[in-house]
């Protein structure tokens, strides 16, 4: 390999660095990487692993479910892909939109009274001006996203689809879908999280898998929607590792490019958007689920002003036990290095301690002493925080078993958000481990 | 391991975590941490293991060399300590002082016009005041620390040494002390870093084990000195393994208690500092060292504004060149797990990448476009950043060995404080990676 020249720290520059780390990685990893499939097919340079591939019969057709923040800027990604790299892609992607009404407001630089002086629908005003005005304003579209209210329409010859719902619409979308699928397709949820009862844990690709008797790999990664929407650099973990027996008729058909981490990479990476492809599914979900506990931990810490170096630790000790609890609940398949060394692990989980909504709101609670509901209330206009109701569920799973001394942090965000004691946090707990050093005048310095 | 109470993330609740998530920890990896020897002594309980030890006939003499911000904060641990555990260690700590005189400011609550309107010795105002006025103002230290500018005296009857002094320092004051040494003294040393020359590496524990023919280990973490003197709560990594075969002038008297992992957790391990020990001396050496790299490649991410995705993907990118390269050069006792678990690895990187003096002023130098020269001699007086002469002649090393290619991040680094190219961040090069989105009137929005 060899030296590259002297430059500055440009944005080229960092993404090649972050590219020759991968691929030092990969050799050092041995992580195979599927390779692809020689199906008598013509050859074709893909982002994936710049081999040369063979172009297949068929093209994969791309739909998006969900059109939010996150879903539209996962959506342009793979629309600038698909028209990048048209022989693996349709072009046209669809991308499902929960349809709604919306008032384009006047001072919107394409505004045409004559149009939007009454609310539109909104997959009419994305598929006019190519931008999801209400969900990511700003951000300009590929004109080949092609925004639809039907599921049905949306799936039906895909066989590739992209999950990004909100978590708690998951179940019914899949009913909707249903029967409409192709049964090869194959999935990536990028939804954030896992289902955590007492009873266990559902991974959302597992759910939307099972729902739709198609396999579901996840994404998930130091991923700030409007950062990536606005193509500053970042990095992202696709994990998709379909069982090796599979049922016939669930297999891709040999017209199509082999689905594999080639044609995800392929799918996914931009030059702006770097994707590494492992088969941890579930360490990568757990990882954007288990973090938004420490980013509350993290809060806390910064809100109570106990310094740098408590809050390093508490992010230390909160990775760890997010690699604990992966590694005890999925010992066949989860690796320590999904959460020690990928984006979905620890870059995730640094971006979040630092300016997500959770250690956002977790300071403001403890800097003002106010609920973490009315917080909630003001910050979010009600929403509720992911963090919070994972630390609650991961604490019922964790007591059922008896295993919450397992897991001291995890258990102690929890009691903190636990209303019955916020008076204790109102009240003033001793905030500050800081030993106060008093002169003989009894003056207290610092 | 029974579940911990419900209660607020109090700091006692905090260093809980900590704890039980070690003891897990080190049962997890199998971590033998030396057990103490049965030498025909008395039992005593000490922090190192919470096992009965037995009470030596002799006690351990610790002295410290080195007393600035960090030596002085470190010799607060260490004389609390030393106090703490009498049947272990001897209550007095002597400190080295560079004996220099100080005009104590009128302001201070101990001023006394008769002692100290004229400038005083260092020596003799820490022992008289018991506080590092000039180099730790406002922290009360234990009034065990003895304060000596003899460094001979200091070290003359010490088993321990606890080395903590500027680097270029060291071999000097290594010099300074030969001869007057315990031969079979027991080093660590707090100094931050490593020596890289084009010819190679050396670990200043191994500078100064080799230059006073003693054992030297290491101690670095996430410690902000300040922070640590005011007992906010932070972690910390000792690594110590002497070799097996030792001259036998060397080997600890059997009348001591032994040297090992479990005395220096006695040591240094106080309920605001928690340490970890391990056996690895280069990873926890090369960690203090390369995060410098790391964190001025962040404060240049964060001076243009690039985003927290991409921060969080540098320093991601910048953990994993730090462990690729102790594994490269160090690799018969490098690992892994030292710089991705432990405090001196990903905490202290965290640390420094978030408000650490490399990446405040990197981040000052893109967003001013001043050299960095210019910077360090605003902001530190002139100091030098350790993190750009730590980029200089980490990469001579690397060149000479025709390695830069491998190590694109640290590459990037250096590259970009060549003051050659400084022109061109002057030059405002292309900040930010975001493409903008300009509508059809021309205007530009993002």
């Amino acid at each position: 390999m060899p030296p590259i020249p002297p430059a500055v720290l440009t944005p080229s520059a960092v993404r090649t660095a972050a590219t020759r780390l991968q691929s030092i990685q990969r050799q050092l990893a041995s992580q195979s990487g599927s390779t692809s499939g020689q199906r008598g097919l013509n050859t074709v340079v893909t982002a994936g692993n710049n081999k040369k591939r063979m172009v297949a019969q068929k093209k994969h057709k791309v739909a998006i479910v969900g059109s939010g923040n996150w879903g539209s800027a996962i959506a342009k990604i793979v629309a600038e892909n698909t028209k990048h790299y048209p022989d693996v892609f349709q072009e046209e992607v669809k991308m499902w939109v929960f349809e709604e009404t919306y008032l384009l407001p006047s001072s919107h630089p394409r505004y045409d009274f004559s149009k939007h002086s009454q609310p539109v629908k909104l997959t009419q005003l994305i598929n006019e001006l190519n931008e999801n005005v209400k969900y990511l304003p700003g951000i300009r579209l590929p004109s080949n996203i092609l925004a639809t209210p039907d599921i049905t329409d949306a799936v039906k010859d895909a066989t590739i689809l992209v999950f990004n719902v909100p978590h708690q619409f998951v179940s019914k979308i899949c009913d909707q879908i249903l029967g409409h699928n192709l049964p090869y397709a194959k999935a990536i949820s990028c939804i954030k999280g896992v289902e955590v009862s007492s009873e266990g844990i559902s991974l959302f690709s597992d759910v939307i898998g099972r729902r739709l008797g198609i396999y579901c790999g996840a994404l998930s990664g130091a991923n700030i929607a409007n950062e990536v929407a606005q193509e500053k650099f970042s990095e992202t973990t696709i994990a998709y590792q379909p069982p090796k027996d599979i049922p016939k008729e669930q297999e891709m058909p040999k017209e199509y490019p082999p689905v594999d981490h080639a044609t995800f990479k392929t799918l996914f990476h931009r030059p702006y958007f770097h994707v590494r492809c492992i088969s941890d599914v579930a360490g990568v979900s757990l990882g954007g689920a288990l973090k938004n506990i420490v980013a509350l931990a993290a809060g806390f810490v910064d809100g109570r002003g106990w310094g740098d170096n408590a809050k390093a630790a508490i992010m230390r000790v909160g990775l760890l036990e997010m690699r604990k609890f992966g590694k005890m609940f999925f010992a066949d398949t989860c690796r320590t290095s999904t959460f020690t060394e990928e984006s979905c692990g620890v870059a995730d989980l640094i971006t979040s301690c630092n300016g997500g909504r959770n250690h956002k709101c977790a300071k403001m609670m403890v800097a003002t002493g106010k609920k973490i509901e009315e917080i909630e209330e003001e910050v979010l206009n009600g929403q509720k925080l992911q963090g919070t109701s994972t630390a609650k569920e991961v604490n019922e799973f964790l007591k059922m078993r008896g295993l919450e001394g397992e897991f001291p942090l995890f258990t102690a965000v929890y009691s903190t958000l636990t209303p019955i004691l916020m008076h204790i946090v109102r009240g003033g707990w001793s905030a500050n481990p800081c030993r106060h050093y008093r002169d003989p005048q009894g003056r207290v310095h610092r």
